[in-house]
């Protein structure tokens, strides 16, 4: 297996070292190749990433992704829409499950269409109005709807939309309702809004959530939040061919070269490209490591703790080879 | 003063009544229009509201509205919408204070922009697509900003936005910090995800919100469950010329006819009227009365309370009385 590691910017290239890690005791047979792309890049060479970089990238089998900051004014694409369309993987699945110091306890996943919606990039720009396309197709809605009903285990799936004001949400909506039930799946329709606000005020009752790429967008920051913090928040972008696995969280400029960055969504994210390609017993060592890590109190500061980025991965790699 | 009372489906019916009764109490000499619109009234007659109730409606100075169930399948433009447009009420605002029962401390206003972006109903239908229209535009932008600049007290906006994809969501943040700038008031701005997250992780921090119509839409009701529930979350649609004021809450059907829907978001709504229309001192004395009733306990089922709506509007009531 030949993987791409894109660190990127800020805090990326910190935490993305401790999930190569990781990856590295768990698949030592593996081929790493890296990409320099993001901001600092920009900043240095003009370009955030090449068409020699993308061609570079799809000769891999999948990629591990850090972070990379938004330049101020918007001088490139974003690199990692740019990757979701190329490649196009089209599911992004995020999941949420408590750990000891969780606020709340919820178990669910966000499946998250990845590839259209607002993100589509149809703009019509004048200097006193700008009309932003939202673009929602049957296609897209069928593949993300079937991933979601794919996923192991699934008890329950809620389908997240605007029906009451979008037409667009209601194509989502009746396509995603027409898939589960032919897959057999439980399901219920819940509008965006009252997600936002069911998230908080009963989160252990979800399971497996489908929606469009925007709500996505909110609804997996808003559940990062409720299990402490986006330090522990792994993502996989799936598609028939590539995936690309990366915390949810950013560059975090503010406190990126300090050694304190949470390394836990990176190497949960490594996790995530272990059982991607099969290595489910692997991922589950990981997880255990990470769990272990966690009840033992090596925690960064974003946690409660006061241990630096290299000791949470140190604690992680010492339980993974001692297993 | 004339007010149109609109309480329209379900538990709209039972709140409406109590606001009724407060503002009753406190502008004696104003009169009451009573209009029936929403799903009730289509099942009935077939129309959910006629042109001639818009008529009416705007012989009102103002409106005061309960709540309207969706109908399963779209058979009529939402009520509440064509109201918001009809009658140019751009400007959603809705405060959020935490009171004794309420998870977080918080005391922040969302000023939500009211009559574009994807609610425009620009749509373009076919089988397999729908492409919807978002549309921003400087004027709607400006006016929004500049009634959140106006918000009493001011002391930090923060400008919600997602200018790192959307050209629209450039426009709306370039001219909301424009126009900040110029009123000398301070400003973040903030990512709608990051928002979400931190609506959640640092709720205390936030003062005046402003941003566009969805992103409003979603965040206010993360913020009803921040402050422990949709019973409690007032707002106010304002325009230049009309007002409508409204619980956030919908018409509940889960729970309309048992007389047990917590009254205090339409009270509140009251409030938000009496403060429009200049009766500042009044407006106060309805918000001590609706914290002493909760303190007191007086409190419907949503709160933990085993009150009855009635048990609540009397309480209130009574100490607006012995003022
Ligand atoms: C960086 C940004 C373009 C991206 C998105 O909006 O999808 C991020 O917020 C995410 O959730 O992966
Ligand atoms: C009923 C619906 C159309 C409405 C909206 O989306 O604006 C509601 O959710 C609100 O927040 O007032």
């Amino acid at each position: 297996m030949k993987i791409a590691v894109l660190p990127g910017d800020g805090i990326g290239k910190e935490v993305v070292p401790i999930a190569v890690d990781v990856l590295r005791t768990m698949l030592p047979e593996a081929e790493y190749v890296y990409v320099d792309v993001g901001h600092e890049r920009f900043t240095r060479e003009g370009k955030a990433m090449t068409n020699e970089d993308i061609e570079t990238i799809k000769k891999c089998d999948c990629i591990l992704f850090g972070a990379i900051t938004s330049p101020p004014k918007k001088c490139y694409r974003s690199v990692i829409l740019t990757l979701r369309q190329a490649l196009d993987m089209y599911a992004n699945v995020r999941p949420f499950k408590s750990c000891s110091i969780s606020p709340y306890k919820v178990d669910f996943t966000i499946y998250r269409e990845n590839c259209e919606d607002l993100y589509c990039g149809m703009e019509d720009v004048s200097d006193d109005q700008v009309l932003s396309t939202r673009k929602i197709t049957r296609h897209a809605s069928e593949r993300i709807a079937r991933k979601a009903c794919g996923h192991p285990g699934l008890e329950m799936l809620t389908i997240v939309h605007k029906a009451n004001v979008l037409r667009s949400c209601e194509l989502f909506r009746d396509v995603c309702i027409d898939i589960a039930k032919k897959a057999g799946v439980p399901y219920e329709e819940m509008l965006v809004d009252a997600m936002a606000y069911n998230l908080i005020r009963n989160p252990s009752r979800f399971d497996v959530i489908v929606t469009t790429n925007l709500f996505g967008d909110i609804l997996s920051d808003e559940a990062a939040a409720l299990i402490g913090g986006l330090g522990l928040s792994p993502s996989a972008n799936i598609g028939d061919r590539y995936a690309l696995f990366e915390p949810v969280h950013g560059s975090a400029p503010d406190i990126a070269g300090k050694g304190i960055a949470n390394p836990i969504a990176a190497v949960l994210s490594a996790k995530m490209l272990l059982e991607w390609s099969g290595h489910r017993a692997k991922a589950e060592f990981v997880q255990g490591a990470v769990d272990r890590t966690i009840s033992n109190g090596i925690l960064t500061p974003d946690m409660g703790g006061k241990f630096k980025t290299e000791d949470v991965g140190l604690s992680i790699v010492k339980h993974l080879e001692s297993q």
